[in-house]
């Protein structure tokens, strides 16, 4: 009985060809050389490799050690890419010329996908903003008064954005609870995750010319799962008046893949409907498809499932931070990443984030092996999420995953 | 009688051949043609050409596009490249070399003179974030409780940094004073500067590597004056509770000119008192030489000047905000650029801000063409500043200008 062919895939393999994200690897034998690669159930498909071997026009976008020249290259070449590797990996006659090609993934090290430029982080998900307005100004009211009229979101750190996979050292910093008489300084105590959605821009824009809501599938390329690691202490001493500093810059994990946005088409929903009016660059009532993304996110630690926070449950969409993001005239460039926000649904099981979860450490969850109010040391926390796609099938987003080492 | 050599500068001239800054240039007949230069009183020095001219070592560090590959070199490297440069201005045997090499200010392009990474602006004077907390928190303290413990700071975009003499466009954005309903958009009607100086990182560090205040001058190339330019009243609408995002995000002006962190060895001083006691990773009590710089800002507008902030006022050092940036573990990487925050004196005429300046709005300036609150369209910003330099020399700045024009 001859082997079966790694393009063979199980029935309702969440990675298959109607999926096909990219990602950037490196081979045990030639560790130093990072090529451009397209997974495809559990192999990757050296796709540079690929457009040579079959003579493809897209081999000088495809035969990169990273994904920038691809996402530079504008929505109809990404459409056109992405029809030919669909060939490639579904044809049988390609067989011969692609089987070779294909790298199981335990054989492989998996890089950071694209250069960051500017990394933005939104405040999205009402559910969360609710719960940590709750938390934090238990007296006034949960929700700013801004909340409803713009997606909050605030610039963070680039150059300490790593790959699924990275050990995250426990940062160390200042932090003052309201009863020290001076702040202290010492490892984080307060470890935290925050489970959200990265876009990243592949099309750039032009200073002083804002992206409209319409526009956004020119621009962004695609999507993956990021965990934005938080140290609760430092942040609540540090973010008046500015904003989040050194509470979350350490470390912010993003998927080894890069879920193209056309693989999510099926996975399209309308937001939660809008209680204010909004201004008209945001209002997306009458835009033609729906700016959510049902994307079903699970949040495990230690590899039990701890949370399984709804993405299309999030108030503001990834088109709407867009529009916002740059309605000053800000420009974009290829590599820019904007975050969803956590994302926690309504329910106490849905939330995203231990400061939620535990109610900042006052309502521990109960794990079989005892109480757990923030991460401790040796903890791995992974990401996971599916979305539906066309036919009945599932659109798999790729894991990140995170260890806390001691700092 | 022969012609003067471009190398004889004027007695006291603040770009004489103790200065030396970095920038880099285009010609007109070589457009497309990047180079790093080197500003000699008027003229800027192809600092490549020069290198190959006289067959240095370090040719293949100046003959580049960018400042990058320098700053990355360390700090030997700068060192030893400052000396080379020196010579090869003021040793006569070098002039037949040199002087063809050099360009007139007037007839070069300047450029951007480093790719930047990510961009930090901190809010380290005591003078400015006083006045800023008594506008906009009248009810409260003026300084937040955190205030005398850390540089607060926040990130900003990258991708918007401009080099002087673009002109900045004016952004519009949500607002809503407190009497209104609900946001309005428009453009800014409350658009303004931010004198700063801007320090730029050379060496990189490793995540997980936090930088004492004594390796300061290991990591950081040099500085440059730098224009945050804000829009207040964007700002004050989104600002709670992340921190300042769209209000900032359209335009940051950097001057061409890199100066030489050894450039301002004479300028060094104690920064002001503390009044708090310092956690030990900012504590520079006994630093051995003093955080601060002497730095003589000038902010014109449209050629007259509104205000000279004293940058020696400034309660945190540059070298104490590197370490804060750092200690959670962050990385640094060359070209992160990180800033002072505005730049205020005790006095009126030594604020940095039109906020400040005018009380927002609420105590015109006095201008022969008029009152004046904050920028109008066609309003040119300049900033100058000088250094006391070795032997009663003065250091100049290169200057940062930027002109408002409607959106």
């Amino acid at each position: 009985m001859p082997e079966q062919s790694p393009l063979e895939l199980a029935e309702g393999d969440p990675f298959g060809p109607h999926n096909l994200p990219y990602g950037v690897f490196t081979t045990a034998d030639q560790p130093e050389r990072r090529r451009l690669g397209v997974r495809v159930g559990g192999h990757v498909l050296d796709a540079g490799a690929a457009a040579h071997a079959l003579g493809s026009p897209y081999a000088a976008l495809l035969d990169q050690p990273g994904l920038n020249p691809l996402m530079a290259a504008g929505r109809t070449a990404w459409r056109d890419v992405r029809r030919a590797l669909t060939a490639w990996v579904t044809v049988p006659a390609h067989r011969p010329d692609i089987e070779p090609l294909l790298h199981p993934l335990g054989a492989v090290t998996m890089h950071l996908p694209y250069e960051v430029a500017d990394y933005v982080d939104f405040y999205a998900s009402e559910h969360h903003a609710t719960n940590v307005g709750r938390i934090f100004r238990p007296d006034g009211d949960a929700l700013t008064p801004n909340w409803k009229h713009l997606p909050i979101g605030y610039h963070g750190r680039a150059g300490t954005i790593v790959v699924s996979g990275t050990d995250v050292t426990r940062p160390s910093g200042q932090r003052k609870a309201p009863s020290d008489p001076a702040p202290v300084f010492g490892p984080s105590v307060k470890l935290d995750i925050e489970a959200e959605v990265g876009f990243v821009v592949g099309t750039p824009s032009r200073q002083g010319s804002p992206v409209e809501l319409a526009s956004f599938r020119d621009h962004v390329f695609g999507l993956s799962l990021l965990n934005d690691w938080s140290a609760r202490d430092i942040q609540a001493w540090e973010y008046v008046p500015l904003g989040p500093f050194l509470g979350k810059s350490f470390a912010t994990s993003v998927s080894a893949w890069v879920t193209p946005l056309e693989a999510l088409d099926a996975a399209r929903v309308a937001p939660p409907a809008r209680t204010h009016d909004l201004l008209p660059y945001l209002d997306d009532a009458d835009e033609e498809e729906p700016g959510g993304f049902d994307l079903r996110i699970s949040v495990s630690l230690n590899g039990r499932v701890i949370s399984e926070p709804p993405f299309s449950t999030m108030y503001w969409t990834a088109a709407q931070q867009l529009a916002h993001m740059t309605v000053n005239g800000a420009s974009l460039r290829t590599g820019d990443l904007f975050a969803s926000g956590t994302v926690s649904g309504g329910r106490r099981e849905e939330r995203g984030s231990f400061l939620e979860l535990t109610w900042n450490g006052t309502e521990p969850l109960e794990l079989p092996d005892g109480k757990r109010t923030f991460l401790e040391d040796g903890d791995e926390i992974t990401l996971t999420a599916w979305a539906p796609g066309p036919d009945g099938t599932r659109v798999g987003l790729g894991e990140v995953t995170g260890r806390i080492v001691a700092g």
